[in-house]
């Protein structure tokens, strides 16, 4: 076994819960994420929960019975608040010792399973808020596949920028708007330039897209003016997630010069409900590797540790579900799949790129990875790269064409990681839908 | 009187503190800005104070006088906590009634002076808190004379961008590292491509910069979905403050490409602590006007409002004092002097813009205006402009020479209102110091 598995990795461990058990779904009891639910409908304080099969752990609840002892009850404690914030500011060694006495208490012969059974509430009884209020919000641009087939539209000749292979490229995006899975939003409406026109239109916008991502949650921040080294910087991170950032590509295309995109991103960005710690991917870590050919990075950006096992092969699926198909019964279709493993900057170099300028990260910061596309055509994040910048419309299995997204439409991001001797971790889902347009209204009406 | 005018405008009306009654300092009666204080060093909780000569009227101890009514108490009493959140999201019409109970009780005669005076906290005395906790943060770019500068410098013959007279251009800021008057932070480190080069190297920057802004703190908000239009916008605005957006513009040109700035902006933002309302400004209203070659705004930007008073003219300088001044007792010299008015976008339109998609903002939030430079060479509101992007170094009076900050340097901002028959409204200061960056160290250290 690698030295970052431990006993909570045994492919051969089960729960008492017969649901954890099950092939094929995401919750085993290797896995245990942590998201922030409550009864849906109810008027309950939302709570820290961990997902184990088909039922949710109440945090609060199990807190409440006093079944942990140190350092497993300190955190447990705060996985009762109706944010993370506090339990991600603990620190490795605090969610590490809950993830231990989780494991042990929903084990197959655990003689805590009868203190533990009244904390399990069904998942399908449950809706879910943010897992954390989020300070700061970044997104990344990691995927050098993505970076390349929209450069492509761009600049056919030259679609790579020189800095990509240097830089991991980045920017702000907005905190208020990202929502959990669920979301439904209106189709943005903005300023957008015709080709050939001469001046700009205003209107719903015609070339809505989404983005798989993966989300990236800061545990323990660093202070301003500090800066995280490489080596250390996962343990910063408190887990991942799966991000949609929607994105509105006819605004985009408009206002993003000289500052970057703006609008174009910032009415809805959907997250999934369920962060899967870092502990529980340690068995599908793999080398970071980059092409002989390519530049290495930056010594800030470069360790043995990073080469060894800095990437993680986490599969990465996008889902659609047009209208018509939910009114005819008809199941979504996946559109694109492909590996978290092929980012060209791994979650360590993202960290520390992020403060190497001494910018403070918090706990409950979000970082997104950027638009994940993998080497080939079909393994691409967004619709702008499948269907060539909206010339070759994607024929769905019902005859249905797309583009780009439609009213009514609603993306469903997946992701899971499986291999031969280890359990499968699943991150659940990350499901969102366009509403129309015209249903917005003024703040003040 | 213009409508927007009221009994607190008068240029008449004094205070029974006579510090109030002084020409040419910033704290009339007819201002009243809000700032959020305690005593320095001491173990006070911060909570909300009004400037008013060279005094702060303590507002949690004003409501636990318990000398206002109806809602002027309610709105005094959110002024209480750390931060002004809770007020700002109360509302104009709060805003407007602790307005004028306050001025009333600091008028000269007034029956509440003696309930008052023991409120009053020396601002020599006090330390200032961020005035809100700003969920995020939008930077803007609505000088057209800073964006034709910068342009200049990178396209000669086209230095503006076709977007420009069309979208108020935006984008997304760092929230965490937005400080308060008296930040003092370390030289950023990032990557820097030099002209020529072969690779990047990475080190100190060495073309750190200021930026002379405006900013905006937003008081109610809308939700998700909804948006702001352009003649209820400045109801949304609780009231400006000065902003430095401190930049490092060798990290900046080789990382914004094609997302925009990142590490190049985050490392420090420094604000002045005190925020004055739109009502205190209502007598610095002007016409905002657009150039009748230039395209006119869409009609979601247009309203016949923004042309009678949308501009406010609030003048605004740059001043620098470096470590060897500031050694030899020198004074702080002025480097530069331009007025808001010149601002292309209004704050207004500003608002508008960024809900249009229906991006929500949260009270507290904070935009800035973008570098605020004039139509002159010497209203420059940055160093890179002056300088002429470093190539034409600004001589101090004493000898020194500056194409961009050197360690030491304190850069202070401030700002005011003058004009005959109107009191003088002034900002106070955003003043921020550049410490060697070899004094920065590791998070994990």
């Amino acid at each position: 076994m690698n030295v970052l598995l431990n006993e909570t990795h045994d492919p051969e461990l089960t729960s008492w819960l017969v649901s954890a058990n099950r092939a094929g779904q995401d919750f085993p009891i290797q896995n245990l994420p942590f998201a922030v639910f409550r009864r849906a409908g109810s008027d309950e304080s939302y709570r820290g929960g961990v997902a184990i099969g088909d039922r949710i752990v109440d945090l609060a609840a199990l807190a409440a019975a006093g079944v942990f002892e140190g350092e497993a009850a300190v955190a447990l404690a705060a996985c009762a608040a109706p944010a993370l914030n506090d339990f991600m500011a603990l620190g490795q060694r605090a969610w590490s010792a809950l993830r231990l006495s989780l494991s042990r208490a929903l084990r197959e012969g655990s003689p805590m399973a009868d203190l533990v059974k009244p904390c399990l509430v069904p998942q399908s009884d449950a809706e879910f808020a943010l897992p954390a209020r989020i300070g700061d919000y970044t997104d990344f641009y990691a995927s050098i596949h993505h970076a390349t087939n929209v450069g492509k539209l761009f600049r056919p000749d030259n679609p790579l920028l020189p800095n990509y292979k240097w830089v991991p490229i980045g920017y702000h995006g907005r905190a208020s708007s990202i929502g959990v899975s669920g979301q439904r939003f209106l189709r943005p409406c903005g300023q957008t330039m015709a080709p050939g026109a001469e001046h700009p239109s205003f209107g719903p916008s015609q070339r809505l897209d989404y983005e798989m991502e993966v989300g990236i949650f800061i545990g323990q921040g660093n202070p301003l003016g500090s800066h995280i080294a490489l080596d250390r910087a996962e343990q910063h991170v408190f887990g991942l997630c799966l991000l949609n950032d929607w994105s509105a590509r006819d605004i985009q295309a408009w206002e993003y010069q000289p500052l970057g995109p703006f609008l174009a991103k910032n009415f809805a960005t959907t997250i999934s409900p369920w962060i899967v710690t870092l502990e529980a991917l340690a068995p599908f870590r793999v080398e970071w590797t980059r092409p002989v050919e390519d530049p290495q990075p930056l010594p800030y950006l470069a360790s043995a540790t990073l080469r060894r096992e800095g990437a993680f092969d986490i599969q990465l699926e996008v889902w659609l579900q047009t209208e018509r198909m939910q009114r005819e019964g008809q199941a979504e279709t996946r559109l694109s799949h492909t590996s978290f493993r092929h980012a060209y900057w791994s979650v360590s170099q993202m960290v520390t790129h992020h403060t190497v300028n001494g910018c403070g990260l918090q706990p409950g910061d979000l970082l997104g990875s950027g638009t994940m596309s993998g080497p080939a055509a079909d393994e691409a994040g967004s619709l702008l790269e499948l269907s060539a910048g909206g010339k070759q419309p994607l024929v769905l299995a019902n005859g249905e064409e797309r583009r780009f997204l439609q009213d009514g439409d609603t993306v469903t991001m997946r992701g899971y990681c499986e291999r031969a001797g280890a359990a499968r971790i699943g991150f659940g889902a990350a499901v969102g839908q366009v509403l129309p347009a015209g249903d917005r209204g003024s703040a003040d009406a």
